[in-house]
């Protein structure tokens, strides 16, 4: 009998009628034959809620504390999908992160599965039961309850379904799968039958939140093959897997893209081999992420560093390098808001290589410049005037040919 | 060092202005050079809320989904009091039932409490934290979440109480003690300095919900003492304990009453030694609660037995003796309804044998019939017409002078 582990994430039981909704979907998979292990998500808004009143309370609160009241919101969801699936006639049983085996290091807020014992689980299922499980959570050794972080859900499905050896894992949520670009932006855009690890990664920021890239990082380290689908529209989904059974070779799958972006540059820099550690891990060790890297040598003494960083980071980010001034040793500094990033993604790029020209030459046509750019083996990103991204992306996606495969249903 | 158990009720965490009302009490506590272990509820009506969700979904919940879905509700105040003990500056850490010890039967929904395992409270203890418990729930020996069932914060704190050989239990809630009677209906009630179990026992149906009858055994059991008080008001409240330190030795301490109170009778009974064991185990497996149950033998072969029913339970009751009959093999069933009954509670009446005659003289005086009458050791009952009930109880009230003895602050 093939194992099959659901996860339906906040949207999808985000009210009692959406959780009667789950149940159908699941009662559907044990009704094909298969085992059905569930994780789910806390309701809706109610983890914001829990934050709001803790917020009331402290500004500061204990991270343990945290993750004793938010595990609440998926414990609560577990019992009432359950009781709606025994509702409807069929055996079920709930399990906390504690309950389910799921043991993680002792860190809160953030900790990392280190194992899972899936003895319990596995004797319920050979009652006939369909397992529910709380996402999100787990248990340390030292018997404290912790929390898996932001895509925590995601990752709880991925990780049962490697532990329990599950033929597949479906991540349903509030859209049908993962779009070759944002629909909302390009009419043109399309769901994709399949997509690779690789790329589901690369992608990770289309259509915020379908999917954590944490998860899919362990589905390709476990091979669990994925399924993006709808909890509300009965139609195939995306399936994300390694680079095989895909629809076409495809030289580009998707293009992502995000607005909100600036470019920093530090001029002036000593030229020596620490430069770019000293620089980057003193921005880390501070909290701030930064996306795409161009060291520009311009004598054999200097060298000048350029770094794209989110908007809302950019104030940070000037504070920082000031105070590390002394040590970093550079002349000056200058930044550039107003931009966006595009990016195109595929692994068929590998051995194509005139792709990323092709992507330079399209946006020079139309007239836009670019600021910026970084290519990986499956990706090229580019970062241009933010009042050109939406029509970027509609002239690269139509470029790449990506509308004229037929939207699989 | 002491270990004083304080319990906060589901008003006195309602809110986040309350838990930060309710850790102001907790660190005085704490300042007083003691250890302190807190017991609490759910917020306020969020256990009624969570019970709203079920009842959505399924008329027949599961008790182990309900107890799964409850007990989010205490460890939603937990964390939530434990950060305000520290944004306050003070150490604190939360459990939930399983985390505290608290080990119970393999019973869902109203599992009693079989051991405690301290060792991990008493840890933190001797790192000087303040311990926050998540009342009403424990873990059965298969791991399953269970709950104690009404009443269950009440008797986790006796019952923390009693291992941690604390040198007391404080319950808070809404009310700042116990009263003569209720202080709603009648001018004079006092509020009572002391009071033993067993009084506490017999009274327990004023001010509803004051103190669960089971924690009250409890407390009887291990000889923990216990005190009522407000989380409002900062005054003293009433000591529960055994019957030595009482204020006097008053005959009648209180007055219980309670209308909605109906008076059953099962006439031309066969006059057998299994006639009542019959009929009262008959109405208890259809979960009917029977009060005062009078036997009144009319001749050898025929009798008849009188109780009284809450008169909510009526049709259920005459529909079950109904459905028996060919069993019972009784006459006819006849009921009055509109009845309620009044009680005097009072250790010192089993030293004193004229309490009940002086009880049925007051009543007689003010032209107040009695249907029927039932008497222990420490309390008498009379069922009179609901129409009298309040001014019984003053007549009551002042004929035992309960009001003579100061208010205690």
């Amino acid at each position: 009998m093939s194992i099959i582990v659901q996860k339906f994430g906040g949207t999808s039981v985000g009210s009692v009628e959406r959780i009667l909704n789950a149940a159908n979907r699941i009662i559907q998979e044990k009704e094909n034959g298969n085992d059905v292990v569930i994780v789910v998500s806390a309701m809706g808004k109610s983890t914001d809620q829990l934050v709001d009143l803790a917020a009331q309370i402290t500004a500061k609160p204990s991270k343990r504390e945290m993750d004793m009241l938010l595990t609440t919101g998926e414990q609560i969801t577990i019992s009432l999908l359950t009781m709606a699936l025994t509702e409807k006639g069929y055996d079920a049983v709930s399990f906390t992160g504690w309950q389910a085996g799921i043991e993680t290091e002792a860190a809160h807020g953030n900790a990392r599965i280190t194992n899972i014992n899936t003895d319990r689980i596995k004797n319920e299922l050979t009652k006939g039961k369909i397992i529910v499980v709380a996402g999100f959570q787990g248990i340390s050794s030292d018997q404290q309850i912790t929390t898996l972080g932001r895509g925590g859900s995601d990752t709880t499905a991925v990780a049962l379904a490697a532990a329990l050896k599950a033929d597949k894992c479906d991540i349903y949520t509030d859209v049908t799968g993962v779009f070759t670009t944002d629909p909302r932006f390009v009419k043109e855009a399309r769901k994709l039958a399949a997509i690779s690890y690789d790329e589901m990664l690369e992608l990770a920021n289309l259509g915020a939140g379908v999917l954590h890239p944490r998860a899919v990082e362990f589905a390709k380290n476990y091979n669990v093959p994925l399924e993006v689908r709808s909890s509300m529209v009965n139609e195939r989904g995306t399936i994300i897997e390694e680079a095989t059974n895909m629809e076409q070779n495809l030289v580009v799958r998707g293009i992502a893209f995000e607005d909100q972006v600036t470019r920093v540059s530090v001029l002036g820099l000593p030229n020596e081999l620490t430069t770019l550690s000293t620089i980057f891990s003193t921005l880390a060790k501070n909290g701030l992420n930064v996306d795409i890297i161009i060291q520009n040598t311009t004598s054999d003494d200097r060298t000048s560093i350029s770094f794209s960083v989110k908007t809302s980071d950019l104030e940070d980010t000037i504070t920082i390098l000031e105070q590390h001034k002394s040590v970093l040793q550079y002349e000056k500094v200058e930044s550039e808001t107003g931009l966006a990033k595009v990016s195109i993604v595929g692994s068929g790029m590998v051995s194509n290589p005139g792709v990323a020209a092709e992507m330079f030459d399209v946006l020079a046509n139309e007239g836009i410049a670019i600021k910026m750019v970084s290519t990986s083996e499956i990706k090229v990103s580019t970062v241009i005037d933010q009042a050109h991204m939406v029509n970027a992306v509609d002239i690269l996606h139509n470029a790449f040919e990506l509308s004229k495969v037929a939207v699989i249903v």
